[in-house]
């Protein structure tokens, strides 16, 4: 495929790419800032390796500067700016970037060798630099990784191919205008807010970047600027909601969705949404299939409370052993870095995906997700070990008589 | 991928799939009739091979037993109509089929072993059959002949990777919504046709048939129907204009588009299309690519007369020697049947795709196809034969003198 920033300079040099309220940029403007950037990048060597970490609120150069990464053919390793040094250090360890770039504000003074702020590399003057001009499906595009507080971090990659498949696989479901416009207020650095990023280039659509979360501002862009789309958890949610009760001016006309991930909705949020009319579509997703898979449009949330909705058009699903939900999509990741078997074990003789989570299918083939399965192996062995305990115990009655 | 069909009455049972003025079948529908149509194919032994012809017009029927082809896990190999009975023997020796299905309106005498009409096959009961679960991107879902009505016919092999390619790139130029109804009064024997439906599958989005295209006809289904989009050649868009200048009424609401292929439109043409506020999106496209590649845009359409746009961003596209435009696209056919290598022979070392055609560029990378690179070779041929003439005629000229 063409160069994605480079595609839509030409298709669409006129269209608003990127806007985070005080600056708009058009994908033709986009275009130069990214060829700027990445000239800078390239004089300050930090385009020696093949990676380049970033640690970013959802901020215009931090955007500007992934996009600068993916435009020199690097992989962006996304750093969460929550986690802990120490975290921090394992995941740069493990991803080995040529350079961390760091948001000014979000700079910590244990920071050295490797890291960079925003501005050091702002004043460093931009070498002739030109964007490759293929993204090819295959290659690395972003790094994120799952891990939790404790073990050693699992660096998922994702394709440019696994971000086409899910963007494909989201306007399939959600259609798509030239009109669109998707409110990013989730963060650029976790796979609910770097897919929107992704979305807006695939389909040469504006993002409006909201540097964090807050309800007041949210419903004002909602109501007074051409927003047709935007990703909420349900916390976000209900406090739009809870916004709403007081606010006599509905969303704008261009308003069309509310994305929920990170879990369904209750009856009572439902009833909201349907008071405010505000369509919700719930959605089920993880870092490994670059952001939602299985969606639950608007006019079934009512009868399927509790339910994340059908496979998208690209994924395929299946229930396993221990009704284990199994998947295959375009739009999973092709491993985990520097562990060549990570991926190889958790998917079935046959090549389907095991996400740990467990499930069922109603009737009509609607997925309600019931936990994880380690959850339940834990339980289940609890129980067992409660069972032998409790034979043990009879069998020690049995043998004290 | 799963079976589309499959897919779709699992997605969005309820919604209309295609309607055909008289009948109309849900996408649930559309799998019943489906599964039973390849029941009786399987009971007609029309299954023994790996491809299956058909003859229709845009009948309900031909459309069903495409499917039922389809879904059956072989391949259609489409025979226009309009062809001799020479060419239709040739195409089918080439192809080789276990059976060509014949629309009964479309028989002929000369027809004998081999040619099935539709209503001996409806006459067959229905074996239990069981579609096949998924639609690989690699297998090959059609077979169209390109050959003019002399040499060699040159079957064209589009997978369903290629369909699918081409369904997602127009989607991401013209938008997607859930009412969209593409309006199909070019032949599906035909890649303007037969896109029209894939897109259908891979949308879940209606089709509103029409065996044959009558002005009138197709003026009162726009303005009575909601149809958001149809396909047209530069001949039925001018009758169809015509008749707007003696209708009142606007057509429906819903109507988003004319996607116009066979050749751009002049100044006056798109006058009438400005006058009568119809969309016009030009494009360029062939059999190999299973349909538009490139686009013109309605905003650009008046700045750019001549011009067909832009590539599809799923097309990278380039001129190469003699100004001939080359592409590369996921949706070019894996080749042609039965001569392994003339699509081989027809890219560049480097994987292009030559198009056959001449082109240009403007400044803002719009394209313009002048003609055939035969037609430009033949014009040097001839250019060079004359001067080789006139040089003959001089020197004659000399040795008289």
């Amino acid at each position: 495929m063409d160069n994605w920033i480079l595609k839509q300079a030409y298709l669409v040099p006129n269209r608003i790419a990127v806007d985070d309220g005080k600056t708009q940029l058009t994908f033709a403007k986009l275009k130069q800032e990214v060829i700027k950037l990445s000239g800078q990048l390239k004089t300050a060597d930090v385009l020696e390796g093949q990676r380049v970490a970033i640690m970013t609120s959802n901020s215009l150069s931090g955007y500007l500067l992934a996009l600068a990464i993916l435009g020199s053919n690097r992989s962006i390793v996304w750093i969460n700016w929550r986690l802990s040094d120490e975290e921090i250090t394992r995941q740069l360890k493990d991803s080995n970037p040529s350079m961390c770039l760091v948001e000014d504000k979000l700079w910590r003074d244990s920071f050295q060798k490797g890291f960079m702020k925003f501005s050091s590399l702002m004043r460093v003057p931009a070498a002739n630099y030109q964007l490759v001009s293929e993204f090819h499906d295959e290659d690395v595009a972003s790094i994120m990784y799952t891990s939790g507080t404790t073990g050693r971090p699992k660096g998922v990659m994702q394709t440019f191919g696994n971000h086409f498949a899910s963007a494909v696989s989201s306007s399939l479901n959600l259609g798509l205008s030239a009109e669109d416009e998707w409110l990013c207020a989730v963060p650029i650095f976790h796979i609910s807010g770097f897919s929107i990023m992704m979305r807006g280039l695939i389909y040469g659509m504006t993002i409006r970047l909201v540097s964090h979360f807050q309800p007041e501002n949210i419903d004002q862009i909602l109501t007074t600027e051409p927003i047709s789309t935007v990703s909420v958890v349900p916390y976000m949610l209900k406090k739009l909601l809870t916004l709403r009760a007081q606010h006599d001016v509905p969303y704008n006309s261009n308003f069309r969705c509310m994305l929920l991930g990170g879990g369904p909705i209750d009856h009572q949020t439902l009833k909201l949404c349907q008071k405010y009319r505000i369509p919700v579509v719930q959605s089920y997703g993880m870092t490994e299939t670059c952001s939602q898979i299985v969606a639950l449009n608007y006019e079934d949330a009512e009868r399927r409370i509790g339910s994340v909705g059908k496979p998208l058009f690209l994924t395929q699903l299946k229930l396993g052993e221990n009704q284990e939900i199994l998947i295959k999509t375009p739009a999973l990741t092709k491993g985990y870095l520097n562990r060549s078997n990570a991926l190889e074990s958790k998917k079935t003789s046959d090549g389907w995906y095991k996400t740990g989570d467990i499930g069922h299918l109603d009737n009509d083939g609607f997925l309600y997700v019931d936990g994880r399965i380690d959850d339940m192996i834990i339980f289940a062995v609890r129980i067992f070990s409660q069972m032998k305990s409790s034979r043990s115990i009879l069998q020690e009655k049995k043998l004290m008589k």
